[in-house]
This record gives C-alpha cells, structure tokens and sequence, in this order.
C-alpha cells in the first residue's frame, strides 16, 4: 500500500500557472517522499486555462478555431476534447473568444462586446463530433446575456421592426421577439455543462450589470442602460420561452451568458469548483488520497469564501483527510482557514525579500517549500510511536 | 504522559535576545499544542548574554562589579552566582569585562586593551564564595593572552629590568619574568571551567593574533608585533610554569584568555557548547524530550560548523530526538543541515518582505512559525494510522 497525495492547488496569479504550480510541488513531494504516490489535480475556476488543464487532466487534445472576438474582429481562438470517455466531450472556455483580455483597453465598453464567438466555439465542437460539451465561464469581457452567442447558435433576436439585432448589451433594450426556429437541430442531442461562480445572477442590486459593469469600463449611466437591456431579454425569455432566469444561481455568470446557454443551448449550470471536481475525477482521487496539498498565491481570511484552497480541503475534510495549503503569502486572517479544513499552511518565502523576486523565483521556491513541508510532517509521523503521542496528545 | 518539547534556540543577531526566542517559540507551541510540556533552554556561546542565560537557566541572581576595562577605564560590570547547587557556582562572561563593545571605536588597537577586568571579576566571584567559576569567552575587544587577568589576580609580569610591564598585547615583547608567588591563595580552592571556541589556537598561522587581530582593528604591523609578544608570553609560560599551551584547543579564545585561564587560574577549557549544555543540564532535558526545537538568524550552510541550531541537533539525534530548526533566513547550502541531524527546517517568514521588517517583527514571527510548524507536524502523526503510513511509508 503506497501513500498517496494528491496535489490539488490553483494557480498563482501573475506567476506561475495552475500546470506549473502542480509540477513544482509534485517534484517537492517526491525530493522527500521519493517512495510516494502523487495524484495531480490542478484546480481551475471557469475562467482562463479552464479548457488546458482539463485537457491537460484526461489527456485530451486543444483544436484551433478562430472565431468572432467581443469587439467583432476574428480572434484565433481554441477548444479542447477531453480524452479518456466512451462519450465525446468537448471543453472550452468562455475567455477565449469573448474574454475582457481580448478586448482593447480603447474599446472596454461592455455594451457593445459579444458572445457571438463562443457560440462560435460550440457549433465547432459540435463540428468535431462532441455529445458533451462543457463551458467554463470566468474572465469575461463582455455583457450581453449571451444573446451574441444565442445569435451565432442560430437564434434570431428581432427588433421591433423584425430586424436582427447588433452585437453588445446596449442593442437588448430594442430586443422585441424571440425567434428559435432556426437554432442548430444538433444542440438537441448534446448535453452542456456550464461552470459558473454561483453566486452571479442576471439582474437586480446584485446582478451582473452593476456589479460587474464598472469593472469592465462602464460609466454608471451605461450601467443602467445595460440592466434595462437585461431586463427586457429577460422578460422575453420568461415570456416566450417559459424560462424565469433573472435571478437564477449562475445566470449572471460572464456577463450572463449563463442565461443564454440555459435558455438557448439547453445547459445546465453547475458551481464551478463543484463540475471542476466532477470532470478531474477529484472524488476518486480523493477516495486514494492520504493526504491533500493546495496552493494559492495567497493564503489569507478571504480564501475560505470561494478559493481553491478551502473548497478543496472541505471536501477533503468530509471524508476524513488532511489538507495542507502552502502560499506565496500567508496574510491577514489566514488563521480561518484552519476553521474551514485546511490543517497547516506553510509560506513558499524563506528569507527577507521582495515581491518580485518571490515571483521570478517562484517555481523553485514552491518546490522546495513543498519538499519542506513534507519534511516537518514526516517529524510528526516519526513521533507516532512515542508513547505520549500515541497515549493521546495526538487529538 | 505528557508530550514533551525541549526548545534550545540561539539568539538572533541584531534582533532578538536568546530569551526573547524562547519565550516566543514556547508561546507558539503552547498555542497549536496545549497540552505539550515545554522545557527550556536557551543556548548561548561564551560571549554577550552567556551569564544572564545561565542565570536565568538556573534561577541565579546577577551582582554588579565595578572593574578595569579594556581601555583601563572603570567600567560597570557583572557577574552571577547560580541557583539550584549546592555548590556556590559564579557564571561571568570576559566580554562584560573585556568585550569589543566596551572599547571605543577611536581606540581599537588590540595592542593596547587589557583583560585586567577579567581577573577583577574572578575575584569578586571569589569574595562572594563562589567554589565553583565558569567563565565564557566570546566577543572580546583584548589580544593580551590574558596577561592583564594575570596581573589582576596577583601575578607580577616583569620586564628586563624587574619592572611590572604594563597593558596591552605590545607589552608582552618586553616579558623577562614571570612571577606568580602573590596569586590570589583562594585560586588554588575554586575550579574554574570555561567555555571556549575549541579551534581557537593562540599562535601560529591560525593563531589568535593573524586570524582575530585584523577583526579587531589591527594593522599587519600590529599583527605581526603581537603575534611575536604572545610567543614570548607563551615561551615563559613554558619554560616557567611547565606549561605548552601555544597551540593546545581553546588557547586562543578570547585574545588568548584560554592560555591565561590555564596558566594563572588553574582553569580547564571545554569547548563552549558542552560547557553550556552541562550547566544548562541539557542531556537531563534531552532524556525526557520527545522533540526538540532549535533557531538561529540565519540557518545555512555555515550551520553545521559549530552554530547552536546542528551542535543541538546533533546531540538530539545521538538519542534518536528529532529536531526541527526555526529561522529568521534559510540560506544557501540549508540541506547540508539534513546531514547534520536537523529533521526538518521552517522560515519565520510568511511573504515578501524587507529584513528590516522582519526583524521589526521578528518576535510575532517566530511565534507564529512555531505554531506553523507545530501544525504541519501534527498533520504528520495524525497520518500515523493510516494503513499506507504504519505500514512503511515511515521511513
């Protein structure tokens, strides 16, 4: 029987990726555990490098498309098909073709950005075969409910008149009818999953056009066109389609295209950590698992709310496994995240230095502070047999 | 039976006391292990802090002395008697007699200070009883080879002309007689033990006055006069008093001090970590340890060669303790410390930050890096009953 860890951290942002990450800490775990079995798990949100690291996890292969970018002109975009399934699952990521990173700074208005390239994105998966299709959302740059998508899927949205709509949130308010008739027959027979922060909804206070829209470049009066833009989208998808979204867990995920692919590609939207877990096999993994390792950037009061490293460890923690978080900062607060499953932190900083040099040295700095880590640890299960840890100061 | 800890840390040069180190890894084990009994040791060499240390260690009292300091001025003084003995034990440091800190910048001419205090100190210890002397070098401003303590406690060091030579290293060039028939009586009634740096050597190339000389200020010239009055010192030494001490371990500690201890006191040299471990009743707390916990500044690849963090390890792992190893800097060539019988090693730091930053905060970090460590391990012995580790993961 080999102990086994499992290595299951985000990325560091600014520094070092998801993939680079996993790799340093797994050649630190085995510096000191060289008899060790590693399990890789590298945690992504919907955002970007959602599509590379499932990929990268079911030794799938990426597939180039170009496609129309959220200002309008061809983006060279790209989707991924998951390897290891009977079933032909394709993955992409939203940020790909409709990301904020793909929008010039010049043009950060988010009514006039589109989805239209990541419906783009399905129909090629559907091109290459794909019965499962699932969409991470997370970086996006843009804030028309999917209707550009919605648009390049096959649907029509009219305007009073009974002409198509343009490209962008701003156009939603002119939005009169709803015409599906002529949607792709083929997105009858596959299923779609989307990732999302469920916390986003469409509309209202707490909706995707006011928290979201100043982020994104807008002024609060385009604020305020954007929501009555929804809004009406909304109503004609409730009044037209049955489907009452507005408030829905997730329909404010990417600017709400999480809306749009309910209501025009039939998916189904999950938490995102939630159909991350599913689609790596985290549970099996887990089920092997002695012990978990998780990373963040930062390790701090506000990584028990949504971060990588406390959703991991509750779920580790519910069935009865140790989790250990190492960060490049450990701030402010960080002693909740012993309340919220993590059972020891270790900062990957050894000495007095600066940010940057934290950050270019980063990946051997990780490595070696995994390899520490699992160095104190073994301390402890050496003491084991002592007899005042094994009589009970163990707890 | 209780988990046990024996904390032996150093202090932290420019930053925090060896007291202050103590107190805060105790504070931080206490908090991540309650339950743990925490023993305590905090390690010093001979020089700045060695009779507070051993006071405190064994519930003594410090007395103040006024004596003769290195530039013949009076300076204030101390020394300790210890607690917890039957024996009447006085504990004094040279450097609080005879220390570079006590010589002013505009006089460092290693020629010309004197260890007079010393001897002065000696002999306070002797008026208030003690039976028993230990006397730590380390930190010292004087290149007398103790001849100046030898003056102090009665021995007359004549010239040519049968004139007592006066202060300083220079000096000795001119020695022609030693006479020791008005030594201090009680001398020959008190042991004396001291603790050293077993490689310092009196003359020679690696003599006390080429290796030390320049570090305190001396030219080549200077060097080379004091190297030639030490021989001369030693040469009567011999000759006189049927001593061969030049190049015998620890006569050279101090500016030679070793040489006069033996010589003038009947004194005996330990190598300074075994003296202090003995006093400190270091292996009576090792037997009961069940881990130790050790700290310097800067934990590197210089701490195998005689720094308090390998020279505790090492005595630890003779008894098959494990230690783990607390500081402010991991440095190049740490590993080696894994050779040296460290078990495992953590950093006080927890982000980028600057060194003045961290020794500002250098006491909550060190707190906080215990409690961390402390955690890690525990994550460690909780492993201990899982099949995978009892099983031979446990190396």
């Amino acid at each position: 029987m080999t102990f086994t860890i499992l290595i299951a951290p985000s990325g560091f942002k600014e520094s070092l990726s998801v993939d680079d990450v996993t790799q340093a800490i797994s050649a630190g775990v085995r510096a000191a555990l060289p008899s060790a079995e590693v399990l890789e798990a590298p945690m992504v949100d919907g955002g970007e490098g959602f599509t590379q690291a499932l990929v990268n996890a079911t030794g799938g292969h990426l597939h180039e498309a170009t496609v129309t970018g959220p200002v309008g002109q061809p983006v060279s975009s790209f989707f991924g098909i998951m390897g290891g399934s009977w079933r032909r699952t394709a993955v992409l990521e939203m940020a790909a073709a409709a990301g904020l990173s793909l929008v010039p700074k010049s043009m950060r208005d988010p009514g006039r950005t589109t989805s239209y390239g990541v419906g783009e994105l399905i129909l090629r998966a559907l091109d290459h075969g794909a019965d499962r299709i699932l969409v991470g959302c997370g970086d996006s740059g843009i804030n028309d409910g999917g209707a550009g998508m919605a648009q390049a899927l096959g649907a029509r949205l009219l305007d009073a008149e009974g002409q198509e709509i343009g490209f962008g949130g701003y156009e939603l308010k002119r939005l009169a009818d709803i015409d599906t008739s002529e949607l792709d027959p083929r997105l009858a027979h596959v299923s779609i999953d989307v990732a999302v922060n469920w916390h986003n909804v469409l509309l209202g206070p707490k909706g995707v056009a006011r928290v979201f829209g100043p982020q994104k470049g807008a002024s609060p009066e385009q604020v305020a066109e954007l929501e009555a833009g929804l809004e009406r989208y909304a109503a004609l998808i409730h009044r037209q389609m049955g489907l009452r979204l507005g408030k829905a867990n997730g329909s404010g995920a990417s600017g709400g295209l999480g809306t749009g692919l309910v209501a025009f590609a039939g998916a189904t939207l999950h938490p995102r950590f939630d159909i991350v877990m599913q689609y790596l096999n985290f549970d099996q993994m887990l089920e092997q698992a002695d012990l978990v390792i998780t990373a963040e950037g930062s390790l701090d009061g506000q990584s028990p709310y949504g971060k990588v490293p406390c959703e991991v460890a509750r779920r580790a923690q519910e069935r009865g496994i140790q989790t250990i978080a190492l960060a490049g900062t450990i701030g402010k607060g960080v002693r909740e995240t012993l309340d919220n499953g993590i059972d020891a932190f270790a900062s990957i900083i050894k000495r007095p230095c600066s940010l940057d040099e934290a950050i270019d040295k980063g990946e051997k700095l990780l490595r070696r502070a995994a390899e520490d880590a699992m160095r104190m640890m073994i301390v402890g299960w050496r003491l084991a047999d002592r007899p005042a840890v094994a009589q009970g100061a163990r707890r």
